[in-house]
């Protein structure tokens, strides 16, 4: 058979048999109409869009290409590959091949009339030798960062979006439920999180989390016990386990899980693309009282920022009443990290990405709006004992909140 | 306990015990030394180092943070975060904090006595946004590609690094030795795929593949049974698979395998940032004819490559090679992808990341050389039907190959 035809007859009928959920074309032209303010606004005549999420969000496809996107008119779609499962899965109907980079000034020519005489591109990630090659191919034409035209229109996620993180949250608390039967005595920490990563799999976890950066690199298997949990690493996190080996040194280790230690799971899902985060604690028998205590602190705090959210609250002040509150509950050495390599941030915005706007942090003073998604995670760390941390995602509503993440708030004692 | 303390106290010792293996001095010394050779030739007086393979390879850690490569005198260890903890993965001695990049400057003046006329960058992932902020801080200073000196330095791998790879490739043949207990009639797909990888967690697999690119991103749930097979998708693979959703359109999908019919698993280790890449198929019963038949090709293929592998061999030629025998055998539409769709690569380089040198494939018209690490990956695709393929990773030796994922070559029947 030919794989045109089976992609043009098969592809969508199989595929959604399986759980597809393809973004609508009204979806689309809403995400296109807010681009589009934000890019007059910065004065662009066209993007061209070439990370991975940018692209999806806007195209609704992942396959290899980029996407042409003029201030007016219709946006032009070009797959490197492959071509006619893009042009399934994608609502837009200016969809061509693009055969070589070399082709981008002509194809664009053909469809837009003329080339952009400014043109905004994703600095933030864009490598450096692309951009002198479209330096070359677009002469004479304005550059300019079109990544804050991306990162302010994500920020507010839509109806659509906000069910795909809900089912997202629906996987994960699953995932915790079964954790409780997985999880015994003597199992190593990557033992526990490769089957946790295993049962999300299984209901349609798509395995891969992502952030918006060259070196920062997302995981599951986020288990830490004991010990490991009072261990900072490279990531901009309260604390970050041991890990494998120095090329992974994050996450869940080796290490053999004991009775009455603390047991922390950051556990990220994914459905498709959509991401919630979400913590709890578990632990064999009994958990050590310093760490009930603690964990007990951490559902405060998280409760505590909770109480805020809604539209207008502002991102930094909610912040800062968590350090005021951590340190009224005993923990102001211990909050978000050990002393000197404390965190400055409650919450983290997330979608598509897991650095998405808003941050609830130190000098980011803006208020919140409604359709935000973010996951407040209050962590208590003891470097050489171990960690305490409590999490879920939320979206802010008309007059609050809803948790995207609904899973009990107890200890997972086994 | 204070952080510093226990790390510099009791994180080589726990990690030790979980089989942390760190990068020898002597190791380091020689990469350096190679590195400094390339940098001779283009006329770079230093490197600053961003990316987080390329700093592993000369650190020995992965902790975030910036190299400072001269030409001569010691390199300068920079870092963000986990500053202790990169003292003791990093046998490198010149080791500071970087509190502010804006310190880069004072920092480098400092250790080397003055700011580098010309300084190599990898501009082949450095996005331009930090790239116009070295531009600012080294005010007068050339730049240039640094890419080109890690790859080509790269590209041979030591007997430390091999011994990594021999390491991956033994957890990689127990992974699959337990798939035959694990597959079973009615498990889709990705619920296979997520428990090989659990699997191979619990050896030590560390579960993120690395790739150099901004959009390309890697992952070890390839399993696909039937027409799955026969979908190609936006990586530059024979076949893709269907994947979870368009944010993940490839690799495992939800659908239910069936006795008979195709299943091919393209499983990637990673053990201590090194990767091995293999593939087998299985088959729940006897597998149909046509495949069985299709799979017998690709290790005739897999085979008459590695009776050419040897210093000196052409990487294209090889290639061409394999194009001849598969027309031969009669698979001259199939091989490699659908008509039209067809990859022009029968081998990648591997290592810290899945796409180094060397490719054997059209337009690679270079010699092997001692030290070389690939993936010999032979695959044939019937669109609607599915595929069949075979793939091991070698060494180049002193008078042939070694192959490091040793593992029976027959169908995994079950």
């Amino acid at each position: 058979m030919n794989h045109d035809d089976w992609v043009r007859n098969e592809l969508w009928g199989l595929s959604k048999s399986l759980g597809f959920r393809y973004t609508p074309p009204e979806e689309i032209e809403d995400r296109l109409k807010q681009v589009r303010t934000a890019m007059e606004k910065e004065e662009m005549e066209a993007l061209l869009v070439v990370q991975k999420m940018d692209f999806y969000y806007l195209s609704g496809t992942t396959q290899d290409g980029l996407l042409f996107v003029p201030l007016e008119g219709k946006p032009l779609l070009m797959i490197r590959r492959e071509l006619e499962r893009g042009k399934v899965e994608s609502p837009l109907n200016n969809v061509v091949a693009l055969k070589s980079i070399r082709e981008l000034p002509s194809l664009i020519q053909t469809h837009f009339g003329k080339l952009p005489n400014s043109l905004g591109l994703e600095l933030d990630v864009l490598p450096v030798r692309d951009y002198f090659r479209y330096q070359d191919l677009f002469q004479g034409a304005r550059f300019a960062d079109a990544s804050p035209v991306f990162r302010n229109t994500r920020r507010i996620k839509s109806p659509f979006e906000v069910d795909l993180m809900r089912k997202a949250g629906e996987i994960g608390g699953k995932v915790y439920q079964e954790g409780r039967k997985i999880l015994e005595e003597r199992m190593t920490e990557i033992q526990f999180g490769g089957l946790l990563e295993a049962a999300a799999k299984r209901y349609g976890h798509e395995g891969l989390l992502r952030v918006r950066s060259l070196n920062y690199e997302a995981y599951t298997w986020h288990v830490l016990s004991g010990p490991t949990g009072g261990i900072v690493s490279q990531s901009d996190s309260p604390m970050g386990g041991l890990g494998l080996s120095p090329a992974f040194p994050v996450g869940a280790s080796l290490r053999v899980m004991r009775a009455h230690e603390p047991i922390l799971v950051d556990f990220g899902t994914c459905y498709h693309g959509y991401q919630v985060d979400e913590t709890r604690m578990f632990s064999i028998g009994k958990m050590r009282q310093k760490f009930g205590d603690a964990y007990k602190a951490c559902r405060e705090i998280h409760d505590a920022v909770l109480d805020e959210v809604r539209p207008g609250a502002d991102c930094e002040a909610i912040f800062f009443k968590t350090l005021r509150l951590a340190e009224r509950l005993g923990y102001k050495e211990s909050y978000l990290g050990p002393p000197g390599l404390q965190t400055h941030f409650i919450a983290h915005g997330i979608g598509l990405e897991l650095n998405e706007f808003p941050f609830l942090a130190q000098g980011q003073s803006y208020p919140l709006e409604k359709g935000m998604t973010f996951a407040v995670e209050p962590k208590i760390v003891f470097p050489g004992e171990g960690s305490a941390g409590f999490e879920n995602t939320v979206v802010v509503t008309q007059n609050g909140y809803e948790i995207l993440t609904p899973l009990e708030q107890e200890i997972f004692e086994v």
